[in-house]
């Protein structure tokens, strides 16, 4: 036992010398603040063409540049993350708002969830059928009660209270369907039939933000799994699970098989890999990622309050874009 | 820097050096299986008469003895949970089965949730109204379904699909509705109306165990907090925010305010605590009772693989109890 951890002593003594890192110390004195975005994990760029390629970078770029304009205008990491999330919610490309995935019933219901990193304080919605933006149904469950997940017919009833704020915007559930979305129902639902595997989940939104002033915030929203269950919570709207915030430590959005999320508390998980194993922001999420989450489950983005972004995948795509203070621009969709 | 390094490599080493711990050695070898529960931390052991703590007492000490006995006759740690919660759930004493709190609507929404830890498979109802017992419900979502969390009218939906089932007993919802209840109830409805601070959670009940075969399972229920709003879903049917077991770590189940169980992830929490800072079972339990949930927030039990037991709160009561293989028993109400 002595010569073993005589052995231990020794190796944890050689890594830390060897850790000196003087190039961090630099990068984190410019970035003034951070934006990262997914569209999720369901993508297999390989089997796009051209112009939905394209499609896919023009809308990502879109919903950057509405959260870049926030950030640098100096306003709140929470309000950034809300307006690209908005603006991807109302994409049709996006399994989130318009554009949710069917479930058994044929219906959509939708899940959101935002947190404030600065306070600690969360709101998410699960099961909304009815309101055009789950994700600002989900910030006023945040600031205006004193609950944190409010579901199906009761966040139905919440929104009637509150009708007349801002972006609370009553469609029919069928605003949310389109054809492709059918499409991949009327798929799922023979290859359920046939016992064939089941479609991987598709296109949920996230996205993450540092701010101005040194706080951050994470937000998700999606329809869920192609022909779901009716009442079926995936991790989207499970803070800890796909969405988490801390100024301590990090934001993260998480897209994929939403179970497995909500199995290992993926989100919170990097931040407890962080607090509590010391490791970096971007080791963190690598090490969920390749470690915790089942091969082809889930992919990850995640913001430091150093503004390091750290975006990865175990599955063959994430529709994903970044950009920062000091001009860098990142969109990309394979691994 | 280098004198720093090397200082904190030497304190490494003389904390290496200095753990030796044969005491904890022995004690493993002893422990065979292990259970504890609890009926909330809503309790208030100074306002209760003698009566009322002999009732406390004698309901504690009965479901105990169903989990003991499974366990003592070498059964699955999640069968043992799911008996002794079953037990709970039918006792009109805790807000869990009947003796659920009535929501603002003056109906009962019941959640649960429950988590293997050989597998780290889970399952989890929220909203449920018309079965009796949610926590086998929820063990259904489990075993029955790829989903891990069904809410309200999908939840209620699927226990149609699961009639005749064991433990499948439909009843109306007003088979929950106790005068206790109604009369908490009721002052929760005068106590907002006059802007007064709200009740605190009453009497979830949850409970953990260790089996024969080394293995862990965590399950809890309860009928949320007193004049919630319909659909709030809170911490127990989240998984690693007030249930999670995982035998690489622990078992948990937690009570008390929901919102602040799945803000701070605490049941995996206390897991991630051991796992990663290596943390012992009651000093994770202890970091998360006294330094990440608010005081008067909330309470916690907790097993380990070597049948280690640890149960705090920052509340002025929790009703549990404990039992080993040993022969240890322990009931208590206050802190």
């Amino acid at each position: 036992m002595l010569i073993l951890r005589a052995a231990f002593v020794l190796l944890i003594a050689i890594l830390l010398l060897a850790s000196e890192a003087p190039a961090v110390a630099q990068d984190r004195a410019k970035v003034e603040f951070a934006i990262a975005l997914h569209g999720g994990a369901g993508i297999e760029p390989e089997k796009l063409n051209d112009e939905q390629k394209k499609q896919h970078h023009e809308s990502l770029a879109r919903a950057l540049e509405i959260g870049r304009k926030v950030l640098h205008a100096g306003g709140t990491a929470i309000d950034a993350v809300e307006q690209t999330i908005l603006t991807l919610e109302d994409d049709p490309l996006y399994n989130a708002g318009r554009g949710a995935v069917f479930n058994a019933a044929g219906q959509h219901e939708l899940d959101a969830a935002v947190m404030d990193g600065k306070t600690g304080r969360a709101g998410a919605v699960a099961g909304v059928r009815t309101v055009r933006n789950p994700i600002s149904l989900a910030r006023l469950v945040m600031t205006e009660t004193r609950h944190v997940l409010l579901a199906g017919d009761g966040a139905e009833k919440f929104a009637d209270e509150m009708r007349g704020r801002p972006r609370i915007e009553r469609v029919a559930n069928s605003y949310f369907s389109t054809d492709q979305r059918r499409r991949e129902w009327i798929e799922a639902v023979e290859a359920e039939k046939r016992r064939q595997p089941l479609p991987s989940p598709k296109s949920t939104v996230g996205c993450v933000a540092l701010d101005k002033h040194g706080n951050l915030a994470a937000a998700t929203s999606t329809g869920g799994l192609t022909n779901k269950k009716p009442g079926r919570i995936g991790g989207v709207p499970i803070i800890g699970a796909a969405t988490y915030a801390n100024n301590a430590t990090c934001a993260i959005s998480g897209t994929g098989t939403g179970e497995e999320f909500i199995k290992h508390s993926v989100a919170f998980h990097v931040s407890a890999l962080m607090a509590y194993k010391g490791l970096a922001l971007d080791d963190a999420v690598r090490h969920v990622i390749e470690r915790v989450l089942p091969s082809d489950s889930g992919a990850l983005i995640a913001v430091d309050r150093q503004g390091r972004i750290s975006m990865h995948l175990n599955t063959p795509g994430m529709a994903r874009a970044a950009t920062d203070s000091t001009g860098r621009v990142e969109i990309k969709l394979g691994r």
